[in-house]
């Protein structure tokens, strides 16, 4: 790479930039306006640049390398086309306060007001789901707004963060590399919001700790179990980025999906206290039920949001209230081999016991991830990645990230029609080799969606909307599907046959994915 | 459904109201908050709705409705993420002006201020790629909006128009249709610009007209012709929405792809008149190239962009000039069969031979595409679709659209890189039983950005770089993919298989898939 700053290009300043920052993944689907920074990565041996056919795969890859490393990776989109492409699991990854780096090549400068086909509104397009957005107006600013971009993402609450960059910034020499920056941390929660929330809890006699962030992590967890031996419960919430679990840890309740039923775990409730989240709100709304997950009569308070880090908040209040004993942590405990015909418990069962130890689960199962959460409980530790922004097709595209961020082992979880949005992910896996077993629970249908249309009072179905929640005609076959892609796949319609599969993945390492067919 | 004003709901209001205007598709990828649109569909019998496994099938699936239909079809998405997914198909409908109705499901209004996982910035996140944007505040307004929606869908200019329909404005009872409009008509050119140009026309040495629209369609093409024959050049733009072509149609000159290609096609013009388009910009810029298509010394100008209808203009045009005699049409013609090993023109000869008359083509081959379109120019009478935003993944679903709304043989052309974007269209033309062969060339690379690495002055790839523009590695092999979901796949590696393999496939009918290996 050119070192001087007469000889750098804007697209070399900006990926330089970001290497000296400690970026070390780049997710990409690139355009002709990005031919100078694919070259860039190409003289950058400290950015593993890696081919996603597909930019929802780039996005989601991203989020889940960031949720296994704790540090961005960055993204190579093509103009607003390739961002919206990218978006859903960019919305995922906002709602998931992961840092991420969006770099978004766009037509030249003087180019745009020709209006030539790909041209779109970038900055408007992107806004809305960036916590941070600039375009590079001029080449020398290549690598400084790549510094900004970098420490942007951060936070205070870290997010998604967008680099435009348009494709003469990127070519033309001038460019020189932006500082090193320290990334901000997280903030620590204020002294005034504990104390308040310290005497709450004291005075509370059915308390509670909604909780997600650090606070799901580590000590986190140690000062979560110190709290619910003084007997204040600790909930997470239903949906969070990534918990550690399994044997050793301590594991928290988890708010309920439906919106009555979480109403109903938390009644006689006094106190709800959030740490590190806001206060939860039903996923959907559904006709005469409330939006509030709080029970009537009880009080709802804050040590503060996505921004603080919720493990110094427990920690502070465990102190506080004088707890200082932990509740015991899980015990390792594997179930039995399952057998006969397969269900969503027994695909549960089945990775229950053969979980690698320090493992990365990727849960995208939708309404099959239950059954697997639960017996894992007790599995060999691990760390636990899930949706958090509701939009399906998530599952595959975090784990091919969480697998080139970590040396660990990913299992992926899921649904067969969350899999279809990014079934691109599988070559991916495929071409670098990842150690990916991805279980697909087949039951050919929108499942959540059968559930969801009685809920919301939508009326019966008739042939037509059952079959928009149906995908039977034709089945899938996600074996030859896998198999196209490179992954070789496997099917199980037992618990035997799931059991020897996932023992046999697990072993053998690269991708592999498991057709689990279960009842829909 | 329930037809008194006190009891229907929102959603049937909309739906009732959209197929009293004569909307019969509707592309859909529902979720929770759009379940009393689905029951609503389900109870008008007047719309088909098509269940597509990724909303990027269900926006090009509406675009290639309304290419081939002339009216637009409605979408049904799944807040702002199940947008973005349908976003590039949708900036794609943009740039070609096709009509189209997005109808986007949203929270209850009274839940969105929870900031439940799903909630996001629908009104920011649409508002660049809509022509036309509005929320259902309240039920009542459900069948008034959705009159105006199906108005503002046809322009000026057509193009993409938005309807968010929050939850509760589903429902709720109280809805009531809205009017029958009718829709407003292109525009007809200005007659001081038709006597400009006509002026212009008659005293330049080497004039040439610019068409696209209503110019490239039945007497548009006459019209055409006629100023052919009076020493006017016509040149459609390199990319159009739809034309006419074939045996017994006039075809007009084409822009090139290439920048300074199009330069040095038009050095020597002395006029470029624009009709039905605007003044033609390079794709992408270029170090030290040109970003406008207009030679040294040539004047341009313009009778109306896309809001006109341009088949009037040249008719106009024509007269004025006392154009009367029509150019020669092209005469059917026929290629021989092809043998020995494929190339991308062989497979250019086979199509000739065997595409049948009537059929659409929609057109996402990419760099091999060219290749296709010269040998048909002499093929039986067939309308020819293009990408027109340069968003790659919409050959497949265009081709969904186009099959539903016509009862015509539809011909997919797709590159392997554009084919992964959105191959879970193949699955939705497997369960409609829809009449589309699709040919896959397979080059296993992104070849066209090949090209375009070397044009940008990116410099020589090393294998990082070499790495981002390939796809071999694995190989996809898209007859098990085709035949995972649903669809026949077959494989042509010979001039002889291509011929035999696309005339079994239109002879037999539904879907099929030839994967056409091509040198890369």
């Amino acid at each position: 790479m050119s070192e001087t700053a007469q000889e750098m290009t804007g697209a070399e300043a900006l990926v330089g930039t970001l290497a000296d920052n400690g970026v070390t993944a780049c997710f990409a689907n690139p355009g002709t306006s990005e031919m100078h920074l694919v070259t860039a990565l190409d003289r950058e041996p400290r950015i593993r640049s890696v081919l996603c056919l597909f930019e929802g795969v780039a996005t989601g890859a991203a989020d889940g390398y960031a949720r296994a490393t704790g540090t961005p990776a960055m993204t190579l989109l093509h103009l607003g086309a390739g961002y919206m492409n990218g978006g859903a699991n960019i919305h995922n990854a906002r709602r998931a306060h992961t840092p991420m780096i969006n770099v978004i090549g766009d037509h030249a400068t003087y180019h745009t007001k020709y209006d030539a086909p790909l041209t779109s509104d970038i900055m408007g397009l992107a806004a809305p789901n960036s916590i941070w957005i600039k375009s590079v107006d001029k080449v020398s600013n290549a690598g400084k707004l790549a510094s900004e971009a970098y420490a942007a993402s951060f936070g205070p609450a870290p997010g998604p963060v967008s680099l435009i960059l348009p494709a003469d910034s990127a070519w033309e020499p001038g460019g020189s590399r932006g500082p090193k920056v320290t990334p901000p941390s997280l903030r620590a929660p204020d002294s005034n919001a504990l104390d308040a929330a310290a005497d709450a809890l004291k005075a509370a006699e059915k308390p509670a700790v909604i909780v997600n962030g650090t606070a799901l992590m580590g000590e986190g967890l140690v000062a979560a179990s110190k709290l619910k031996a003084a007997g204040v419960r600790v909930l997470t919430d239903t949906f969070y980025p990534v918990q550690e679990r399994g044997a050793g840890r301590f594991m928290p309740d988890r708010m309920q999906y439906f919106a009555e039923a979480a109403i109903s775990d938390l009644e006689g409730s006094d106190l709800m206290v959030m740490a590190g989240t806001q206060t939860p709100a039903a996923f959907f709304a559904y006709p005469g039920k409330p939006s509030l997950l709080v029970p009537e009569g009880c009080k709802a308070m804050s040590v503060g949001s996505y921004e603080i880090d919720s493990a110094a908040a427990l920690a502070a209040l465990a102190e506080a209230i004088g707890a200082s004993e932990a509740a015991p942590a899980m015990p390792l405990s594997l179930p039995d081999k399952p057998s006969g015909e397969l269900d969503a418990f027994k695909v549960g069962m089945a990775i229950a016991r053969h979980l690698p130890e320090g493992a990365i689960v990727s849960d995208d199962g939708v309404s099959n991830g239950l059954m697997t959460y639960i017996p894992t409980a007790t599995a060999r530790p691990h760390r636990w990645m899930m949706l958090t922004g509701g939009a399906i097709g998530q599952g595959f595209p975090l784990a091919v990230g969480a697998a080139i961020g970590s040396d660990k082992p990913v299992l992926c979880l899921s649904g067969d029609g969350a899999g279809m949005y990014t079934n691109q992910a599988l070559w991916t896996m495929a071409r670098e080799g990842l150690n990916v077993v991805n279980v697909v629970f087949v039951n050919h249908s929108y499942r959540i969606l059968q559930i969801e249309l009685h809920r919301t009072g939508a009326g019966n179905p008739g042939p037509a909307a059952r079959s928009m929640l149906n995908l039977d005609g034709p089945e899938i076959d996600w074996v030859d599907l896998a198999r196209s892609l490179g992954v070789e796949g496997h099917s199980a319609h037992t618990g035997e046959e799931m059991d020897a599969a996932l023992e046999r993945a697990f072993a053998e390492g690269g991708p592999h994915l498991i057709a689990a067919h279960v009842p829909g």
